[in-house]
């Protein structure tokens, strides 16, 4: 190991395609030395040994983050205050939390509080994410060419917050800092809001009854690629929609205003206002091609 | 050409992705004689014969039927009433008019009472296409492995319907009959509703202009995939959207129920309904991957 890579020792609490993936790519970039995970499942962890994902791995946590540099938590949103409640006991001073989570507001209320004096806590959030999880889901291209947002508060140490940053242009990320509650909007309007979607979509279509075989069979590659997102972790989007709910509510209202809008159109048989409803919608989609 | 071609001679009124692709099919499987391509844009007739999607071409749609076997209407739905008026004096006795409208009922009300006696209509929808459209869009393995709806009525012709199914049998689709009713309903459900919600959603995210920049900007593949379908042709979902009203209307309202109860649900931050509801989509989602 040289004397210089950037993270001698980093800890991944959560070793899934999120925690796995960057630790796999750190180590194809060089910069870091050890990789200790840590998690709930054996198998999961033994599988991660297996495939280079980490090196070894500790069952607790305080053990896990013994000596570690970097502390990165990549369980599920909710769990990440209890994680650093037990990674405490085990943090070396100078240490630096950071976090992968979709939501910004509720984790830093959960966190930052039970910090003492010299460990860091860096709220971050790489978007970046397949259906697929586990560390077998890992690979190291992941955040590759993909947004990281960092979201500083007044508490984040300047230097910590530089470490985090330059971990994740390592790994091939295009990092953007913003105050946190335009992270947790931005997020639930681009992701939260469609998962919604695509769940009420299949519920609505998948429970219409009126006929005896099961209409979805019907389905072409349109829906299919469309409620793709519907195949998501029932867990994962539970711990979403209760921590990020104001935003995520605001947005459901907006998207309710544009389909009732719509709706009224068709009701109305008004041709030249669907026309151009359709037309926005297709040039806004078209620009992030 | 061979005697026993099913189809010696096959006009294709409107010579896009839908039309041509079933033109190179039939000529690939050696199922069709001559095809006559007729259609409003010149450039795309030139082209599509250039590509071999069909032999020549008659800007004048009477003269592009004379003599034809089959007749496929696959221009936008709106237009086929005024299209099969169109094609009336040139059609000889014994003729087959079938389309690949995406809805029914409404189609076979403006093409039934035209046809004259021994004119066949049989109505159709072949359950295949992508975002592009014309005849460089055109391939001949589009309907394979596709289901294709053929929903005759109480005018239909046996034999006409027969040759029909045989067609599209020999272009690799699964063919099933049902009535029209079913048909706009099982649509509505599965491509009309999603392609209006995607709309909706990609509409209403795109709007909302509380930041300077467009937060679409920082949409990742998911939304990317979820809404690729709001790039679909405005003036193609505008007919639909205006032909299959009645059906559409129910499944939006079916939509907005459950999209108001998973709101309720987050609301009231209800974790083990949100679990449920997730779960039943994830289930059914999964159930045709």
């Amino acid at each position: 190991m040289s004397d210089n890579v950037l993270i001698p020792r980093l800890a991944i609490i959560g070793v899934g395609l999120i925690g796995g993936s960057l630790s796999l790519a750190l180590k194809e970039a060089g910069a870091v030395g050890e990789v200790i995970g840590c998690g709930r499942g054996k198998p999961n962890l033994e599988k991660a040994i297996e495939l280079g994902v980490i090196d070894s791995y500790r069952r607790d946590p305080a053990e896990a983050v013994k000596g570690a540099d970097v502390v990165f938590l990549a369980t599920p949103v909710q769990t990440l205050g209890l994680v650093t409640q037990q990674c405490l006991p085990g943090l070396q001073p100078g240490a630096i939390i950071t976090d992968g989570g979709s939501v910004k507001g509720d984790v830093v209320k959960a966190i930052e509080p039970l910090l003492p004096e010299g460990v860091h806590f860096v709220p971050g959030h790489p978007i970046a994410g397949t259906e697929n999880s586990g560390a077998e889901a890992a690979f190291p291209s992941l955040y590759h060419d993909k947004r990281c947002i960092l979201t500083p508060t007044e508490n984040t140490d300047p230097q910590a917050l530089e470490l985090i940053e330059q971990m994740w242009r390592t790994v091939g990320s295009n990092v953007v800092r913003m105050p946190l509650e335009k992270h947790d909007k931005i997020l639930a309007a681009i992701s939260h809001l469609p998962h919604m979607v695509a769940y009420s979509l299949v519920n609505a279509v998948g429970s219409y009854d009126h006929y005896e075989e099961n209409i979805l069979e019907y389905s072409a590659g349109g829906f299919r690629d469309f409620t793709r997102i519907a195949s998501s972790d029932p867990t994962m989007w539970r711990d979403i929609a209760e921590t990020n709910r104001d935003a995520l509510l605001e947005m459901m209202e907006q998207f309710e205003k544009s389909l009732a809008e719509l709706k009224a159109d068709i009701a109305e048989g008004h041709g030249e206002k669907l026309f151009e409803f359709f037309l926005r919608s297709k040039q806004l989609r078209d620009a992030i091609l």
